[in-house]
């Protein structure tokens, strides 16, 4: 039998038992396509409490697959914390008895925020395509009205983020240069490269070519659900690396039981990614996954100039990007050259490189290196 | 009007037409899973003439979803040659005039040699999953017996190929060590690593996900096309490279007609990898497409030992390894390790490394230094 804690804090350390909460807006949003929705819902939780002066609050933007359930349990059952529950609680680098932090699912998400798969009060059916195109702007523009609206806060002390919550930190820099005093992107770019927008390509052609696709207009219990988990398996290739699944993998093979027939999983590589896919389907909608990876192959900060520091020319924040040797989905070039163009505009900036093997989700994982970098910044 | 050359005479260093020809073997071929078939065909094509003592032919060897058509066209109008044109000819490094290039479809194939797509004489249907799984190994030896009982060429003077082709030659000088005299293996391993293992996974479930695919038993007609062309699409991105991808398309947009709906192809790359994946089904079976990456995924040359020597140890041709910098498939060191093994062994190997930006096939396209190391290797 199995012993359960019967309070958080019976878990030192530990943001313990969390709860999200949903923040209604009934104002419009205007997206940059010029689409509009007549208000919005963003699910968020927080961790941690606002101070007197509002001025102790840290925005987590989460990545394509994450949400807004950073930290902590739903349920003091649960096996399975946040995605970032190693990084934030107190006592953590980002701590929670210093600093209110705030996870918000972005707009297009398909965790609790208004999305394709959100109900369009007009039709009292799910948006589908009919939601509007998203961008990494659009969800700063959200996250931005959940602040002011939402909190009341005019100024946050950071805003931090890996991937996709990167490219929506440097889109809050650069959007709102008044609203933040330090910037955190991790894993990060400020444009894809042919080869990253190949992949999310191909994980979206693997979606729309699956006859239950239907133009976007499936069925909730009966999706997409073959193309949207072979676009999580490949995807999921991209986040590790050659050298992280060769030392995690390798050439093993499943026990026989496993392997039935003459295409069954035979090596751990194989079952392993097969898991990922089947239970990403239990979780995540495919016009959602349409929508995101969209956002991310449009995101350029380069621009028409072709120059960053037109971009970044805005930028006030006090800038921290950390990139890792292993990740070749956002390069350690690509995260460089952030801090380069920054400190060509004679920004606040410094750069920092961890090497670890596990590919582009070196971010997520235990790593005191970085717990220490992520520390001393926000200190 | 266009000009047809009446005579392949009329294009000087081409191999000009050719024919392609069937060896059947009433003789039953044992493949090294135990099972085995009554006889088989394979499907070649030759270049240039055998000599009175029979030795100066040359064994080419294909990748995944190459076949026996490398050289010349089949038609005076074809405006695409054979894969490897651009070596085998008169005067070209793999020189015609001299050499007796054969060029065959694996066992296992689908463009003319006994595999999955193949009637079985005892049922009338496609053998389909009814196929005996394929090795390299049993590639190999349908190959000889094409050599010996076909031809009544003991000796090769050399057998090339890459990628999977730099497997079966790999293959041949531990199979059969006497029966040739150089060894060329390009973009090749001696076994795959997790990353890739992985990559020919999520193909082979994108294939056996689609509903089409019933279990190997399709129409031929109606086959798992949307599987199929999301695994070629995918596996056409790790054919390339980053930087290769980057100077082909950069984040080049199509034409706006082209980008239709919401998630139709914006991106250049987008449009060539679509095209690449539809073109695929109309050349490709996808059993033939399983049974293929499955034998690329369990050829294992370091064995139960783990040690590359034992399996090289027999090897009595003079060999040449080529590796390319930007191959992230089948990395240059993987390429090395076998040169390496080679030497420790006591062989006579070389290994040279292209530093050439467009990945794995790079060994496919027009390289004047990679022609020079053919040609000398072969002179």
């Amino acid at each position: 039998m199995e012993l359960e804690p019967r309070t958080f804090e019976d878990v030192p350390g530990e943001v313990g038992l969390v709860e999200w909460k949903d923040f209604v807006s009934h104002k419009p949003l205007r997206f940059e396509s010029g689409e509009q929705l007549p208000g919005f819902t963003l699910r968020y939780e927080t961790y941690g409490k606002l101070n007197a002066d509002k001025s102790n609050a840290i925005l987590i933007c989460h990545a394509l697959s994450g949400d807004h359930h950073a930290a902590g349990v739903h349920r003091l059952r649960d096996r399975k914390t946040g995605w970032w529950n190693n990084i934030i609680g107190p006592g953590k680098p980002i701590d929670t008895t210093r600093f209110f932090v705030i996870c918000s699912n972005c707009i297009g998400g398909c965790q609790g925020s208004s999305g394709p798969s959100s109900i369009n009060p007009e039709t009292g059916n799910p948006y589908n395509l009919d939601f509007p195109i998203v961008t990494i702007a659009d969800m700063v523009n959200a996250q931005h009205r959940l602040m002011t609206d939402g909190f009341g806060i005019e100024r946050l002390f950071a805003v931090i983020g890996g991937s996709m919550g990167g490219m929506q930190a440097l889109q809050w820099a650069i959007s709102y240069p008044d609203a933040l005093d330090r910037l955190l992107p991790l894993a990060t770019t400020a444009r894809q490269g042919a080869q990253t927008i190949a992949f999310n390509a191909v994980g979206r052609v693997s979606i729309i070519q699956d006859p239950d696709w239907n133009d976007g207009n499936y069925d909730h219990d009966h999706g997409p659900d073959v193309g949207l988990s072979v676009a999580r398996m490949m995807a999921h290739i991209t986040y590790l690396s050659d050298k992280g699944m060769d030392e995690k993998f390798g050439r093993e093979r499943v026990h026989s039981t496993d392997a039935r027939g003459r295409f069954g999983a035979e090596f751990q590589v194989e079952s392993y990614l097969r898991y990922q896919g089947q239970s990403f389907i239990n979780r995540f909608d495919a016009n959602t996954y349409l929508y995101l990876t969209k956002a991310l192959d449009q995101f350029d900060l380069y621009g028409s100039s072709g120059k960053l520091e037109d971009a970044l020319a805005v930028v006030k924040a006090r800038t921290l990007v950390i990139g890792f040797t292993s990740d070749w989905l956002f390069p350690p070039e690509q995260n460089r050259a952030i801090v380069h163009a920054l400190l060509r505009c004679g920004k606040q900036a410094s750069y920092a490189e961890l090497d670890m093997s596990l590919g582009h989700d070196s971010f997520l994982v235990h790593t005191p290196e970085l717990y220490e970098l992520v520390h001393r910044f926000l200190n």
